[in-house]
């Protein structure tokens, strides 16, 4: 049987440079790794790669842990997916996005590093209280966070800052005169099993109402086109009536603006509706345009991928690695000033042209 | 060192349940598999993953080629990966996503599995003249198409009949009685890339036109709301002004319609807008809902990973896994019967009511 040594020799280049093109632990020029190729095919060559991963003792791989191919997921997960996968490329690593679940999920992803098939794991839709941080902790397999647990210092992280993106909204709401600004955020299974991005958003929203001494009203909607649609009603027949209404779920907020087309209202001239913490160009998809906010989604997996591989080389501790990082508004046209009198529910569209 | 042997004798279970621990390659109890961590964490046990990878010669893990992390994705995509994770688990593999490149992606893939970190390929986003699948071919790395290449025959592949799909929705509204029906596709970079969906699409609108006697007139578009939005008033200003569009394009869509909303046309009583090969619950995020077609893509995910696995046990070869699947009608609100006569482009919402 062919060894490494042949087709090195046969291939013209060190043992080394056949180890690099196997192993992808370095670059190898193209013209090189392909006549090594060809000289393996020749010599019917079998690497040993286990033996080789064994000596090297790096897969060169980053595991993203990825739970949210459960359901639908917004624009910003591909930008950190994106990302990462860039910044991993830079220094010679693979990212592989692994769709584990939460429960089980780190002790799968454990298993995958202990079978050498990755080094170390980011984590994306994060929730407050993770099974898959313990499971990686126990393991001592080296993670970076997308997101945060409820005691986030002592682990690597970058996450967007849900406070804030949300307090920007009511804000700008607040600065046009609004005064009964509702808030719909995710899905209650969501809050419930203590999504980090569900519980932050909400939490921004309540800190801001009461810092402006307005009453706050929240709402959950699951993540889908027809939940937020079916909310436009229920939520204008409420007692305190909205007069604009901050919505922090992608997949909702498109049925929502349909809803309210629906029943006959215009935005934003009887109800003011802002997005945040969308997809760049997630706007455009209603008339008018839909005023949001958008993550440095790109940027995030860059930080976590890098951090990552820093974190393998001992280079710095998961204390280290800390960033929160702020959303840009994107400008749209449904927000406006407070509308004079409320119209009825009942009011067609127009009716105050 | 502690050996795998100790491992069992102190955990009081056999080697063998141990190494399918271990390796993921047969299922264990839960209990049994919590028993078996602690004792190696306990006796601080370094399993020799790669000899053990060696000796049973299977990752026990499929990998999935995802080079659509580059472009936003539909809802199907997602339906394929949970599709196929979902079987993939049921027969003790992994399913990981490899989002890498068309251009050099196969050679990375290639590399993986010779690296023992995946057994076969699962390759999502096909082009019809795909390099992922020459490479693959080349390195002797069994693999599965979601989609097909020019020449499928020889490969193992299942696929959304795209020409049906959009040849349906071409004949549901020439049975309304519409004539000038447009065809809006996929973004020229695709079309150009000889994407498979892209092309088959398209090739399905036209044939599907002649067979009635009409003259087909397709349009590009990138997958973005904002180009979906832009794309109404030159649509319609065209000569040949449209009573009806079939779009294939889930980003372009929503953005066409509210670009529709913005010139003061109403859907569908001054033009009728029909969807293909979407998501189950795109249609809500319109008022009126949209008319589209949803395909299985958990379904086909399953077929996939499935074949893979006989594939890699040498059950079947790869001309023997052929599906092509229909899509389903998901009604919406959207078609309607010809306009009695074409509105000028200038007129304002309502002006027919």
């Amino acid at each position: 049987m062919a060894t490494m040594q042949d087709v090195a020799r046969r291939a013209n280049v060190a043992v080394s440079t056949v180890s690099y093109a196997l192993s992808g632990a370095r670059p190898v020029a193209r013209a090189t790794a392909e006549r090594i190729r060809r000289v393996m095919e020749e010599l019917d060559y079998q690497p040993n790669a286990m033996a080789q991963g064994l000596a090297r003792r790096r897969a060169h791989t980053l595991a993203m842990s990825f739970p949210a191919f459960d359901t639908a997921m917004g624009e910003t997960v591909f930008e950190i997916v994106r990302g990462a996968q860039a910044a991993a490329a830079e220094l010679s690593y693979h990212l592989a996005v692994w769709p584990v679940s939460r429960e089980g999920g780190g002790e799968e992803l454990a298993l995958i590093v202990r079978q050498g098939k990755a080094d170390g794991v980011l984590l994306v839709e994060v929730a407050v209280e993770d099974p898959r941080v313990e499971a990686l902790e126990r393991a001592k397999v080296p993670f970076v966070l997308v997101g945060r647990t409820a005691d986030p210092e002592r682990h690597a992280y970058v996450d967007i800052d849900f406070e804030q993106a949300v307090a920007d909204a009511v804000h700008a709401l607040h600065d046009l005169g609004h005064k009964r600004i509702a808030f719909v955020g995710r899905p209650e299974s969501q809050v419930a099993s203590g999504y980090g991005p569900a519980l932050r958003a909400r939490a921004g929203y309540v800190q801001a109402m009461q810092s402006l001494r307005l009453r706050p009203a929240t709402v959950s909607c699951d993540a889908s086109p027809v939940a937020g649609r079916l909310l436009a009603a229920p939520l204008l027949q409420q007692e305190q009536r909205p007069t604009a209404v901050v919505v922090l779920n992608d997949m909702a907020v498109m049925g929502l603006v349909a809803g309210l087309d629906e029943m006959g209202l215009s935005v934003p001239e009887d109800i003011s509706v802002v997005g945040a913490v969308s997809s760049r160009t997630l706007g455009a998809m209603t008339n008018p345009p839909l005023s949001t906010s958008h993550a440095p989604g790109e940027q995030m997996g860059a930080y976590a991928a890098r951090a990552l591989v820093r974190l393998l080389d001992d280079e710095i501790k998961p204390a280290d690695c800390h960033r929160l990082v702020q959303c840009t508004p994107v400008p749209g046209r449904s927000i406006g000033p407070v509308p004079p009198t409320f119209p009825a529910s009942s009011q067609r569209r127009g009716s105050h042209q």
